[in-house]
């Protein structure tokens, strides 16, 4: 439990944590008493508590004005609708509305930000132990583009494997795994090309580009700064910077003239803001034969695969199709470090469900679950986020479906476990006027930052979308079976070709004529059945040209079917993870300093996916300590513990502070006393805790097993085993 | 021990395995006298090495007069280089020795074909089940990509575990994962721009693109099979065809010319063999501004990250840096399955080591081991592979190093791990003229399939180049420190500019120049300072303009210094493993068909990679049995059995055969005795023997656990609990 309060408090409150923590620890290591260190820890829980729920309090404090006034605009707005007011009337109230909208989230966001999170110290950690890094820096680097080094490998893998555990296994979920090139005309199915885009400018003489936005906010901000620009135009462009992200092509279009924006670097003017496409292009095979993007998302292979999967699942809905894989957006500048980046790892599963029943048969696993839901209405009327358990969320009708109430709960406790912080932790339902036009309800789980709420998750149903749009384009019935209650009668319409009448009038052309008539569906067969009937002809396009058909080439035939099942397309609930996110963002929630040292940072991430479990360090490089640390390693290889051995010649203390950087939880110790006294033992420290216990030898590696895989808690380890009292450091 | 030999056994003779088998097995329901089976086994394994070695030594036969054939011709040039004979007859006769290894090869890949593997049946099966199946298939398919089903995705995940199991954490090497998106100036220095390239023609008319050597083929296959054809002129049709891999562009082009090959499409002319670069072209950002590729390996990401390694590893060599991840090649005509995709996994390993020692601390663990090795020399002989100890390849020179040796032993016991046969396997080393100029020395596992041989890891040894390659480019310092024995005194030159003077001459220019003329290196100077002596002046080149340095514009100072280490760059061993290709290798080597049925295929895969462990079976779908199938599958839950319930209407017999389809090694019937006899029970069947045991349902998943985990072998299991007769099917 201590330990997951410490995970709790990042930032300024940090500061005081680590301070009593280390009052705490200077009690136990005086007195040695365990009953008073519980006590103490209970103390010292309620006092992270207050100091956290504090913090809060007086965040809200400063918002509750700006809510106000959120609120009183919408249900300006809300009147305005239901009044029938003019269009336009409707249209600035709305305008309004953003604004305010904005102008609450901006300053959420800054208040976030004064928290004081020591980013550039976490980064210098992060940069020092290439936990992560740019990609080509020794080319001068690319940005957007990162490298993860052993441990930000590891921490990822672990990150993912759990994942792996949490969903595919625990749902039996089917998982497969699809290419990054996609041909053209899939994407276009998809509605990437045309949509996946943002908004650039260029420099009209030497053609450098800049994203239409950011480079507005710029040239604002520095307006904003110039003594000599008048302070009535700086009320403007105060007012624009706060709508910055709203604007369209046409509004950013006016306000580059009206600011007179130009290239930043040349002076030179400016073109118009013009669409530019976010995928990567390549041509796949030689010559410019076959246009290709690289994914820009992992859900498109699934729903290509939609018929093998419901074939491997013999038929039956409902099933989850889901991806572990890398995608890509081509950034016009990407900043914000991990957050933004060009390439990046998603999870994403498509559950596809009878669309009449969006019921979950796990569902009552998580419904007294309370999580932080940020619905419409609440931003609307300008409220925080709420804990609601999924029962009354569902029932409520806040959450659309049972289904899409499940995934909500299996991604907060998800997050949980990797070490993300509930109180940095919401879920914001879109509004109506953001939300995809297919989709019937739409959360993203968010993660509060440094950079400000993150998106990190989206939990959307996206109804029978994807798959229409592929089976539009082609032509492939992408659609499931449902099992009727009752048989049923039904009418089939069938259309026969006269086939010496078309031979004889189109010749050569008969047979793609006949090919086409064939393929027709029921509703094409009805309204060519009406036009014959209206204009005794019908225009039959083939090929580019087209044919009269007349009555006499065909027939049309109805007779009646008695059928078992009924055709379904399905709905897609879809839950989509970015792991760099995730893992970004938890490395920020975990992320600390201790009181005694500022110089000594340290992440506080869960065990399980902390990138060692374990550290092996002998107190100096004698050879007489090398039989027990190398016993000790090959018993925890054996039982599957990694572990790093740090045989360096830097001080013991030293090297705890160099695995308390890379979040190893638990440090071995191989010291004098091993191995002179016996039976042989060494010491055993905790990350968190900083308290070290002394252990027999052979009983270490098993402990430690257990204390990993949660068998066995600190808290018991440490009522079990003597507290060593530390001569040297800790 | 049964179930590695039926490994060993595929194509042909894999019928008389089976029918052997299951007579064995019908011995077992009958007699139920462990005895006699373990007697008969050792006679059925007698009688497969038998037919293996049979089979083995009737291919050596036949290809014994060609392997004589090249042992008299590599003769030839060696006697003719050491009477250094004229360069046209040396070149003639390494010409003629090339065209009669290329026919021992090509008998050996027919001969292999001829074994008969049932390819399309095996295709068949994993089509069906989709574990793996054409990319992007419902809009007409994409050639050379492949998505991965959920069998195929577990086979890949747990392949990919036992490898990151087998190479990173038994050698804790440091993984790291780099991005895709390789900005072009990387690959320019690496040598992949210029040189990763196939030769391809282009039909003058419409365009289309062909890889020209498959073109060549293609057509005179066609001539071949025209009856008006001269035969004069199909003798040397074949004797082209033979040499079909080795020619380069011109004499591709003259072949082109000599045959009037024309477009096959629509029989336009054609141009002439150009070179085609494999990597997929994008551009990074916006606009044309920094073009790139997609890697077409991992390797060079850790090339770039070797500084940062190296210090992660406390500047200490050696140590291996690895990487598990796509890569990409744009192939012309992709074909031949999964064996020549445009998207493939890969795993590199680039272990840094010494150049003056290449010894390797665990070498000692492989030593003894015989692998198959198919030396350089015994190519040039006509030999054949031959078991080797690493030992004696080591020390008789036949493998370069200790280090690569070491690789070597621990690649063969990897392929093992995942089902590759041994008696289709081995390892041919690179004859000097194919291997990469800087290479000292490289081996290609190769697999025998039926596709003939088929490389599926790399290991060579680099030496420096790629460290060299990157440092070139960049003039950052890729070296690492060696400590010296003794210390050492040496001569250390220093530029020294004369500021006013350079100022005087430069003005504006003058920084730049004194920046230039700091950044020299010793050798520079040295140049520098000989130009300075000859001319009077030196020829200083900033910014694209030349700057005449004169004498009193610098000194050189030179002092003696102590140090106690001294620069290295690194060499570097690199094994590099296609997963698409073991795992496709595996597939075959472990495909089986039963032989009581031809239809009922199966996979014999071992336990460790096969995609689920176990199934559940109901006999029927009454819901008494339903608590114990819950009961069960929660229970492999916890113990972390993957398994598959299948609850589907088919009979027992046929439910059993679906998952053979899918190598389920064990599966668990709950059938009418499980409900109505207390304890109850449940049945185990294992899919190799297809013998099944009664165990008590408390007993059973723990008893499954322990055979997943090896702790304990079908045998033993079938000694412990009675054998079961099978009333209904097996």
């Amino acid at each position: 439990m201590l330990k997951h309060l410490c995970q709790l408090v990042t930032g300024r409150s940090l500061y005081c944590c680590q301070r009593s923590h280390s009052r705490i620890n200077k009690n136990i290591l005086r007195k040695k008493e365990l009953d008073l260190l519980k006590q103490n820890r209970t103390n010292f829980e309620k006092e992270l508590r207050t100091l956290e729920l504090g913090l809060m309090e007086d965040i809200e404090k400063l918002l509750a004005p700006l809510r106000l006034s959120v609120k009183e605009q919408g249900d300006a707005v809300r009147t305005l609708k239901e009044s029938r007011a003019p269009t336009l009337d409707v249209q600035k109230a709305v305008a309004e509305l953003k604004v305010r909208k904005k102008k609450l989230q901006d300053r959420e966001n800054e208040l976030v930000a004064k928290e004081d999170f020591p980013r550039a110290k976490m980064e210098d950690t992060l940069k020092r132990r290439f936990v992560y890094g740019q990609s080509f820096e020794i080319y001068g680097g690319v940005s957007g583009l990162f490298d993860f080094g052993p441990v930000g490998c590891m921490l990822k893998n672990n990150v993912i494997a759990e994942w792996r555990q949490h969903f595919i296994l625990a749902e039996q979920m089917l998982e497969i795994d699809c290419t990054m090139l996609t041909p053209e005309n899939v994407l276009k199915a998809s509605g990437h090309v045309e949509r996946f885009a943002d908004l650039m400018v260029k420099d009209e003489k030497t053609g450098a580009c800049f994203r239409a936005d950011h480079l507005l906010e710029a040239h604002l901000e520095k307006l904003l700064q110039d003594k000599k620009f008048p302070e009535e135009k700086k009320m403007r462009c105060r007012e624009v910077m706060k709508q910055i992200e709203t604007y369209g092509k046409e509004e950013l279009t006016k306000l580059m003239r009206e600011f007179e924006v130009v290239s930043p670097l040349t002076k030179n003017p400016i073109s118009d803001p013009m669409e530019f496409n976010l995928m990567f292009q390549t041509f796949i095979g030689p010559g410019h034969g076959m246009p290709g993007y690289l994914r820009p998302e992992t859900a498109q292979g699934i729903f290509l695969n939609f018929k093998r999967l419901l074939e491997f699942n013999q038929g039956r809905l409902p099933f989850a199709g889901v991806q572990i894989g890398t995608a890509f957006r081509n950034e016009i500048s990407p900043r914000s470090g991990l957050i933004r980046v060009r390439e990046f790892q998603l999870g994403e599963i498509e559950h596809f469900v009878d669309p009449q029943n969006k019921k979950h048969v796990k569902f009552s696993s998580v419904s007294d679950l309370k999580i932080p839901l940020y619905t419409a209405q609440a931003q609307l009327n300008g409220e925080p986020p709420k804990f609601t358990s999924l029962k009354e969320a569902v029932e409520g009708g806040l959450i659309s479906s049972e289904t899409l109430g499940y995934f909500l709960g299996r991604i907060y406790l998800f997050c949980l476990k990797i070490g993300i912080n509930p109180t940095r932790f919401r879920f914001r339902q879109h509004m109506d006027n953001e939300m995809a036009h297919y989709a019937c309800d739409c959360w993203d789980a968010e993660c509060k930052t440094s950079y400000g709420w993150v998106e990190c998750v989206g939990c959307a149903d996206r109804s029978c979308f994807d798959l229409h749009c592929h089976a539009r384009a082609t032509k492939v019935n992408l659609a499931a079976e449902r099992q009727l209650a009752q048989p049923k009668e039904v009418e089939v319409v069938k259309l026969v070709c006269n086939k010496q009448a078309i031979g004889k009038a189109f010749k050569a052309k008969s047979k793609a004529i006949q090919e086409h008539l064939g393929s027709l569906g029921e509703t094409e067969i009805e309204s060519l059945e009406s036009e014959l009937a209206t204009n005794s002809k019908y225009a039959c396009e083939v090929d580019g040209a087209t044919f009269d058909i007349l009555p006499g080439m065909l027939s049309i035939k109805r007779s009646k079917k008695t059928v078992q099942v009924e055709e379904i397309v399905p709905s897609v609930i879809e839950p989509s993870f970015g792991f760099g996110r995730l893992l970004y963002s938890t490395l920020e929630h975990n992320f600390k300093i201790r009181a005694a040292d500022e110089q000594r940072t340290f992440f506080s991430l869960p065990v399980n996916i902390a990138p060692y479990k374990c550290s092996l360090l002998p107190l100096s490089n004698k050879s007489e300590f090398d039989p027990f640390i190398n016993k000790l390693s090959s018993t925890l290889t054996k039982l599957g513990v990694s572990h790093k051995v740090d045989t360096s010649s830097g001080s013991i203390g030293k090297r705890y502070a160099r695995t308390d950087e890379i979040a190893v939880p638990y440090g071995i110790t191989v010291d004098f006393d091993t191995v002179k006294i016996e039976p042989h033992s060494a010491t055993l420290r905790e990350r968190d805790t900083l308290v070290q216990i002394r252990v027999d030898v052979e009983e270490l590696p098993l402990l430690v097993g257990k204390l990993v895989s949660g068998e066995v808690t600190w808290d018991e380890a440490m009522k079990t085993y003597p507290i060593f009292e530390d001569q040297i450091n800790k």
